[in-house]
């Protein structure tokens, strides 16, 4: 993928029913507006007989008009998503373990990803020194007797304030309402590890380890009412060995985490992903 | 690994409880014989408290001399292998799916396992052609009316002639029962797809591609009673995307179990891997 | 990639300089004609100025119309592919080495791969048996005394009654002269590895021993004057150690190699690659 | 491989001519002094008859007694390194590019590498913010009218104090003299990206661009006289795609730079690299 962004580009992503001409129904009207398409990706789902588009283009343009000529030449059902290429704002929420956010912080810092860290909110004090060496503003909310609900008022009157694009749950390892998740809907992202095959329960790594598991994998996914189910936005793994012990495979399984989970951002940041039911289309 | 193998060359599979000077004393017995240690690695599990170790040597020696010598500096419940470094003999299940096959009778041909595959076995006769453009035996066991104990005598009648090193499950599609199974003990190996992360049930590759997976791997195992459950030999992944259909990723999930299965093959002809409880240690 | 393949379908694979509208233009024409469009995929090079398009049409339609009415509609220097997607027909010349022609027929054998195999050609008699195993045509052509392009005047005339889509170099070890290559323009594909970081000269896999080359690689591309600088098609690599002696070394060589021209065939055989100057846009 | 760290734990390194019962020498001088054999590693290389052993050992010992009877039982030519498993002090030289860096710095910071970072020293003034959010000392050593030789002795008043086990060349764009380079023999690694297949000459992501390349790799070894080409440590690899111009390119190969350099810094913590003339042995 290409991802030099400049002030005058825009990214469509367009879902809808699946019709003959769309294509070109949807080059015409950009064409007539005389913008430049840079990058342009279509998906048909034959199966769901739907439509996808993504189209990233330059130039000047209304964006209202251009919504609108777009909405009379498709289908009743189509959705459109018109966001600007520039750097996206994102919340980190955070527990305990520092890998997730040292990479973000990191490529922030370097300029790697078009992203403004706005804040890191976490219930315990852990992470605020490694964050403020990179002057970005700390909001401890401790949890004590407070509900799950009351918890997330006071969290959601840190986040809204920075109006953030992007949620991005680095090892936040509390459980959301699913009141909270809806509120944010398709804007959080969370990361988790898994194991070929898999396996429930507790102490994973352990369990890992006594069935002598040759790879670990993480994925990055989008938050809905079924905590790790939502549809999966990106996937890596790394291979391990049996000398390793259950603190050996942890390790190795953070940094697959540590890197999927920027992949992620990275692809939400340059608007290549559309999430259909439970799944996502990915354009890279 | 290397993996020349020469006629006077063995590799002795040790395991027991670990205690201090195990190396010092093995090696002992092997120097006095004039062995010549090859490759050597072991593997101390101190969760466990257990000593493995794989030595590979190359000489002439009386082989119930050595093994004695071994037993009385180990401790008492110390398990020995002893393989000769040569050709294994491999007996393959297979139903109607050619591609785990097709990958073993082609690098058979090319020389590159040192495996005699001394005859194909299936409930099916779809894959007779196949195996016989290899001029290797195809004996076709029919399953009608018979119970699985009925089926299995039949099997085992075929197989035992060929008195194989290994029984390579290549998509071999019918449970086996536990009595099948402890006949042959640590000598089955199975293949199965999975995913990241995994789900139960029908039909896995549309659920896979409903749920937008993005990484499919294979997984190489032993069989024990629990059919898709025993010790794991090795894994491997694919990548793939959302432009494939269910049938798409169905190809991409075989040309991952055909890596796969004859990796593990391999591991197994060069006597690579230990069996511990329910995982394994594989000595690369 | 989605590779179901069914007999009203055709790719388009269009090059031309860029310019607003090229899309709405094109898929315009396809509209009128009632295609439907199955898969879509442009790329704008933007330091080049050029647009490439791949798109895959389904529906019955008049190839001289359509084409001309493209033509009308595109820049004067405009370049239109027009490939049915059916099987395509291979040539696969080879010398000695049997694993790159062993992977081609299997997968040709499993109906894997969209490949009619109409022979194998080669300098020595030494991969018959392997390819009559699979009901193919070998022809053996000594070079004995010829010079090269008597040599090859012969292999033409055994290689065009077969009017091959591709000619696929599976580890043919001799020189083909500029004429040769010249004559079947971007359909001649060769396979060589090569190592990380590069080096010249004789016995490489000796060379990448002493240096401790920790990864091997292999690249599939078109053949052009100069033999193995032709635009790459797609490439791959395998990891390997220290224990692995030059033998070991070239037995990973060649698996990687295998696997990469396997993969190259299939990107052809899909219509899924633009040579543009030196390099190739591969639309996976 | 395993990595935990306890203070009473050495790793030995030894090379010697090939001979019979070397590991039950050595093994058994480790066993006198009741020393607990954690991980073992022996490779024989048999082309070069050369022998090979990496022991990690916990326990209490007099190191000049235990070294001074190894060599007693070993062959004269032979050559033993005993380090204690602590963290390892490195002094780590940058230019411009902060993305190598940046990731030793996390991981220092996260406790993820064993290591303290003493010092970070460059010809420019670039990366002194991201070092000084470390609370990392930053030397600025500006070459300006110097020459070689003068520049290099200011940065060994520099670096000497600090006494490093490691100099970690980061992106350290300046050539070094041998006579520096053989000052801290063995102990300079270096980081460089490289392309399958690989070219000469200014501007390689240029390079890499028009020749449609498909793979970056990135390469981590030891500097010798020969800048770029001292015994390779480990290497990785990222694919890449037509759409990505030379820019993008850039990104890709500096973050497998970023992993490879970190993941050298850690074998040579872990004390698993020996070297062997132009090549390392690496126990993982």
């Amino acid at each position: 993928m290409s991802s030099a962004m400049e002030s005058n580009q825009h990214v469509f992503l367009i879902s809808c029913p699946d019709s003959q001409g769309l294509v070109h129904k949807i080059t015409g009207v950009l064409f007539r507006h005389k913008l430049n398409v840079i990058e342009n990706q279509e998906y048909v789902d034959r199966h769901n007989k739907s439509f996808f588009m993504r189209t990233e283009v330059m130039g000047e343009f209304d964006r209202d008009t251009v919504l609108g000529e777009l909405k009379k030449e498709l289908p009743t059902k189509t959705e459109i998503g018109l966001y600007p290429q520039t750097a996206k704002n994102l919340v980190i929420l955070v527990t305990k373990e520092p890998h997730c956010l040292g990479d973000l912080l990191l490529h922030q810092a370097a300029g790697d990803i078009k992203a403004k860290i706005s804040a890191v909110v976490s219930q315990y004090d852990y992470l605020r020194e490694l964050t403020e060496r990179f002057d970005i503003p700390f909001h401890h909310v401790p949890v004590g007797e407070k509900t799950r609900a009351q918890h997330e008022v006071l969290l959601e009157k840190i986040i809204d304030p920075y109006n953030p694009d992007l949620l991005v749950l680095a090892k936040y390892m509390r459980i959301l309402s699913p009141k909270f998740v809806a509120k944010y809907k398709n804007r959080i992202i969370n990361i988790h590890h898994s194991f070929l095959p898999a396996f429930k329960g507790e102490k994973p790594y352990t369990q890992a380890y006594e069935r002598g598991v040759k790879i670990i994998g993480a994925t990055a996914h989008f938050v809905n009412e079924a905590l790790d189910e939502g549809p999966i936005i990106t996937q890596e793994v790394v291979r391990i060995d049996h000398t390793q012990d259950a603190a050996s495979l942890a390790r190795s399984g953070k940094a697959v985490e540590r890197a999927v989970l920027t992949k992620a951002v990275n692809l939400l940041i340059e608007n290549r992903v559309i999430v259909q039911k439970q799944r996502t289309l990915v354009f890279e």
